[in-house]
């Protein structure tokens, strides 16, 4: 007999990722594949041997990321863990052999505490077996430990920029101590914050992830509900982009002259009429600073199930990496 | 001073629609352009002269239908109403003129009663002027009139494979005549079916669209929260879907050796880990039916604001709805 989730539309918490796995596959499978009775899905299409092989292990229920970016120009495979839990070691190992075509593989870690353990006991693993592994720690979330301790941030919806420009880079053959290196550029040169107004549910628990009272928003919430460091009364769109906007740029700091990829990320439960609403005032916040956004990106592509909420990424961006961020990509749940 | 809404990120109800659209230009300049001072939203680069133009009146509050698929192989234009509520039939017809490319104009009216009062009148209006324009009512909804009643049905998501392969065909300079039979076509091998598992919050009130038990599903719930015409007891999501694929299957109805086209659409609430668990489910369904799903599309794109639920739409489709189906398409919001 199942157990059954308010609201939530699943048969059984125990399937929940197998299921979606494999639906999944059933929708999608002239994009992606699975290894056979593994939660690891694939590009349908390997990559050409010789080329880069990118890989993220990742707790599933922020769908689309990462499993619905598997594909051409970004990843190679994705290892899935339960739900907000990260994959266990041997599952990433699956996944980077898997990616493995002769040129090594990128190990992309979004730095929260179980996906960095099982990630670099992967990273020994494969490279116990001779494989050439290389690991990128991303972080960019600016309310998760100040400015000056970059490297103790949390990974972010900006992690996005990574995924795409480093995705680009490897299909086109680029070596893979180059790819780690514009990684770590492109990381280098993100920030993000976030702002959560109603928490979503969990799938195990059936009941919200955290409490919020309905008058305040809550500024640094991350990606599993971890706690916001500052709370906002409820205001219009502008005046919560307005205070956001002062922490990004000055946490950089981002400055006149400066062109920026944009990313307005929806956490669930916020429509897109309120994501291009923010946006809007995104965009006029860069130019009063005299910033250029370049072809920016506006959705819902690290959520936090229904959870209502967003987030802004800026990347500082050279001609290299906008040259990237244009590349073509052919995967089921990124597009711009 | 800005009415605030709980939980909504907007600034003002009064320019909810206009700055959505701004921020949309914003963030898709490269797709998109705004018809100056007025609500209709056309494509970046127009269609070449001598093919014909692809036009939709609709209300806000949907997206990413409609104004999300304003490009390539989809619409030359959309004219946005209020929330909720139809755009006036001079707003249409300002689109129609903008789509014009000299081989007419084809009107998909998604069948409600003030899109069709609109579009009906922007007909004549546009007609008056000498403009060649033909309107294309859609409808698909299989709760909201019996089986032999089907041009009184509602409009639902299963439009959406009109959009796709009426825009293809349009895109190839297929004649205006011909494409409203194709048009017709698919919308006659259409069929939906939708579930709501919980309201969304009108943006206009702050306040649930509806309310429903905690413990009960609506079937055949309408896109502006229309009631259902069935409630069922939550249950699992292989049970909520084997209910209402009988109903899908029955109507038509689909029978083996037919091939089709899928569509599991969330209403703006569902994750898409349940959307994939749905199809999952409806994939099984077919498949004991002897029925060949082709190429499905799952995801988040004809939503009710935060509405938790989905539909599920088949299109029984011929080798040139397939071709259609699969040809190339740019539009910022929508990806298959």
């Amino acid at each position: 007999m199942s157990e059954q989730i308010a609201h939530k539309l699943i048969n059984n918490v125990a399937s929940i990722v197998d299921e979606m796995i494999d639906g999944y596959i059933a929708a999608y499978g002239d994009y992606v594949d699975r290894l056979p009775g593994r939660r690891v899905v694939v590009r349908f299409t390997p990559k050409e041997p010789g080329k880069v092989g990118l890989v993220i292990g990742n707790g599933s229920g922020h769908e689309p990321i990462a499993v619905g970016w598997v594909g051409r120009g970004m990843l190679d495979a994705n290892a899935l863990g339960e739900v907000f839990a990260a994959p266990t070691p041997d599952l990433i190992l699956d996944a980077i052999r898997a990616a493995d075509r002769g040129a090594g593989v990128l190990l992309l870690i979004s730095q929260h505490a179980g996906d960095v353990l099982s990630g670099e006991m992967a990273v020994e693993l494969a490279r116990a077996e001779g494989l050439q592994v290389e690991p990128l720690l991303m972080f960019d979330d600016i309310a998760s430990a100040p400015k000056g301790h970059e490297e103790e941030r949390r990974g972010a919806p900006g992690t996005t920029f990574i995924y795409k420009v480093v995705g680009a880079g490897a299909e086109e053959g680029t070596s893979l101590m180059t790819l780690k290196a514009l990684g770590e550029r492109v990381r280098d040169n993100t920030r993000t914050l976030s702002a959560a107004v109603a928490p979503g549910i969990s799938p195990l628990t059936g009941k919200p992830m955290f409490t919020l009272p309905d008058d305040e928003i809550f500024l640094g919430m991350g990606v599993h509900g971890e706690p916001g460091f500052r709370r906002l009364p409820v205001a219009p769109a502008d005046e919560v982009v307005a205070a956001m906007m002062d922490g990004i740029l000055a946490d950089l700091p981002f400055t006149a002259g400066d062109e920026v990829l944009v990313f307005v990320n929806g956490a669930g439960g916020t429509t897109l009429m309120e994501l291009l609403i923010i946006h809007r005032a995104v965009d006029a916040v860069l130019k009063e600073h005299g910033i250029r956004p370049y072809r920016p990106l506006v959705g819902e592509y690290v959520t936090t199930q229904e959870m209502a909420g967003f987030s802004i990424s800026l990347c500082r961006a050279d001609e290299e990496i906008k040259r990237l961020w244009d590349a073509p990509v052919a995967v089921p749940f990124y597009h711009r």
